[in-house]
Order: C-alpha cells, then sequence, then structure tokens
C-alpha cells in the first residue's frame, strides 16, 4: 500500500465515528442523541474561539489535533457516560489502548506515531495543551445543558460537584471560564438540573 | 452582553449546523444522511492528514479554521448540492451573504471580522489556502462516494467531467491527488457511477 492509500483507509474508516452516539442530545434536531465526529467538530470550534482565556501558554495546532482524533477510538471502544462508575473508566481505558493501536496504526508510521502520542497525551492531561483540549470537551457539554434544561445531567441525576471535579483544570487554564462554569452550575441546582 | 456571553451564544446557535443533511450518505450508520457539523470535522481532518501534498505554501491555521467555519453559514441558507443548476448557485451565494453576516455577528468583533473575512476568501478560492481548504471539501465527497459505490453521484447521474471540474484546484495545489482523483474517476465510469 502506498502512503496516500493508507492515509485514505484511515479517512473512510474513521467515517465510522457518525454512527458512535453520546449522551449528550441536540435540542435543534428532535432532541437525538450526539454523535462523536460532530462533538468534536464543535469542541474544536469552541477551543478555538475560546483559546483568548488560556492564562497558560498553549499551542493551538497541537490542541486542535488533539481534538480532532480525541474520540476516533471511540470507533472500537464505544462512548463510555462521563459520570460512569471508576470500574468502568479503568475497563474503558484497557480497550481504548486497542483501539488506538488498531486505528492510528492504519496511517503511515510517521503519521501513527504522531496521533498515538497527542492521543496518549490528551488522556493523561499532565501538559497545558492536553489540559486545555480536556477543558474544551469537558466545558461543552455543560453549555449544551445548560441551554437544554439539564439535558443528560437531569437524566441521570449528577450532581454539582461530579461537574465541578469534571471542569477543574479549568482553574489554572482559564481562571475566567472556571469562573463561568462555578456560576452555572450553581444556577443548574437552584433549577433543580443538578443535585 | 460580555465577549464571552457573545462567544457562547455562537456557540450555542452553530449547534444547529447538526440539523442541516447534504446529500452524501454514511454507509456505517444505515446509510443515513451526513450532516454538515459531521462533515466539517472529517475534511479538517483529512486536510490535516492529507497537508504534506501540498506543492504550493500553505498556513495550515488558516486552512483549518476556514474548514471548521466554512458550512455554518448553512444553518440559514441551507446545503446546496455541489451539481445544481447554476442558477441556483447564484440565489445560494445571496442567502449565504446574509447568512455570514447574522451568525458571525454573534461574535465579538475582532472574531466576527477575523470568520467573516476567511469564509469569504474560502468562498472566491483565489489564495493557496482557500484553494487547498476548497479541494479537500470537494476530495471528500469523491472517497466517500467511491466507497458507497457511486453514492451521490450515481442517485443523480453525475458525468465524470463534472467531478473533474469541481477537483479543479488540485491540479497545481496537490497533482498527486489530482492524479488519484482523475484516476478513481475513471474507473467510477467503468463501474457505471459516473456518466
Amino acid at each position: 500500500m502506498t502512503e496516500l492509500e493508507q492515509q485514505l483507509a484511515f479517512i473512510i474508516e474513521i467515517d465510522k465515528l457518525k454512527a458512535v452516539y453520546r449522551q449528550t442530545t441536540v435540542k435543534e434536531d428532535k432532541d437525538r442523541h450526539e454523535n462523536s465526529a460532530e462533538h468534536s467538530w464543535h469542541i474544536t470550534l469552541t477551543a478555538q474561539l475560546l483559546q483568548g482565556y488560556a492564562e497558560q501558554p498553549i499551542n493551538m495546532t497541537r490542541v486542535i489535533k488533539m481534538l480532532l482524533i480525541h474520540d476516533v477510538i471511540e470507533i472500537d471502544a464505544g462512548d463510555l457516560f462521563a459520570f460512569a462508575e471508576t470500574k468502568d473508566h479503568e475497563q474503558q481505558a484497557i480497550k481504548e489502548q486497542k483501539a488506538a493501536h488498531r486505528l492510528f496504526g492504519l496511517l503511515p508510521k510517521a503519521q501513527f506515531e504522531e496521533y498515538q502520542t497527542l492521543w496518549l497525551e490528551f488522556e493523561a492531561a499532565d501538559t497545558n495543551d492536553a489540559q486545555f483540549a480536556k477543558s474544551m470537551d469537558r466545558i461543552l457539554p455543560l453549555v449544551q445543558n445548560m441551554n437544554n434544561q439539564g439535558g443528560s445531567w437531569a437524566k441521570h441525576k449528577i450532581s454539582q460537584s461530579q461537574v465541578l471535579v469534571r471542569n477543574k483544570h479549568l482553574q489554572t487554564i482559564a481562571p475566567k471560564l472556571w469562573q463561568y462554569v462555578v456560576a452555572q452550575t450553581e444556577l443548574a441546582v437552584t433549577k433543580g438540573w443538578l443535585l
């Protein structure tokens, strides 16, 4: 196979991400479940629009690469609800490792290594770039749920503290967005959308 | 409204792109129609993977910005099939201008101007960045249709020359991809997927 054939095989394979559905729903499309491909577009654009709130140095080229590919592993591993049990998250992590190997492995060697490394960095969330990327992946469902009467939170009886823990990276990476998240979760409690 | 409120209003508004459906179908999801949000993700990642084929200087940060926002105007203007009549394309262009003004106008002034300008540059396709971005938007449906027995081509009786005209920017921007497109359209003719 030529490099181009390998790249096109990957491009065709990832079409399957359009069939992986998440807990969040699309209010404007009869409240159907959102898929991970359209979600990936939405957070990548969100990151671009909100990059000015980062108060630590970030490299947007890397952030965007991470966000565009972070969910691709769900093609094999499926989407696990953010607030699932810890043991489910541990099993999921093993499935995702295998998925990353198979999926990024379709690419030519240099791109395989680049994307595999970026995905691991995103998962570990130890760098500024990964923390900013992950924060975007977490603030967007909050914005969507607040715009949809609690959305997946209300349905699954999620608490304010669970949402705050999930958005914790914002405290250091983008404090103004953290303040926004805290205020929104307080509002959600008064509305009965969060416990 | 604060700048953050304006940005979030835009982020919520563009959720509607997930409800704009295109002619292309998603083979892996019961052949349902593809929406413009997931398509935007797919071409942005495609551009990133295939950037090495550009033989003219391109700025990937700008290419990616264009691709992430190029379809947002469809929220108001709808998606017009690529191979529609010329007069329909002219009417569509007027609707899209208005849509760009309303939608990007939700953003703070500096971002409004940035995205409006990028979108106009993409539409005009006079720069390397816009030509590479547009080429990605056009080669991906070809890859999808070739992987789906002709897909939207077969359904709408499209000819090889129409597809070649649509992909013409590749000739100068990425000649190796142009060779690929020519070969694929020849194969599509022998299969009866293109006239």
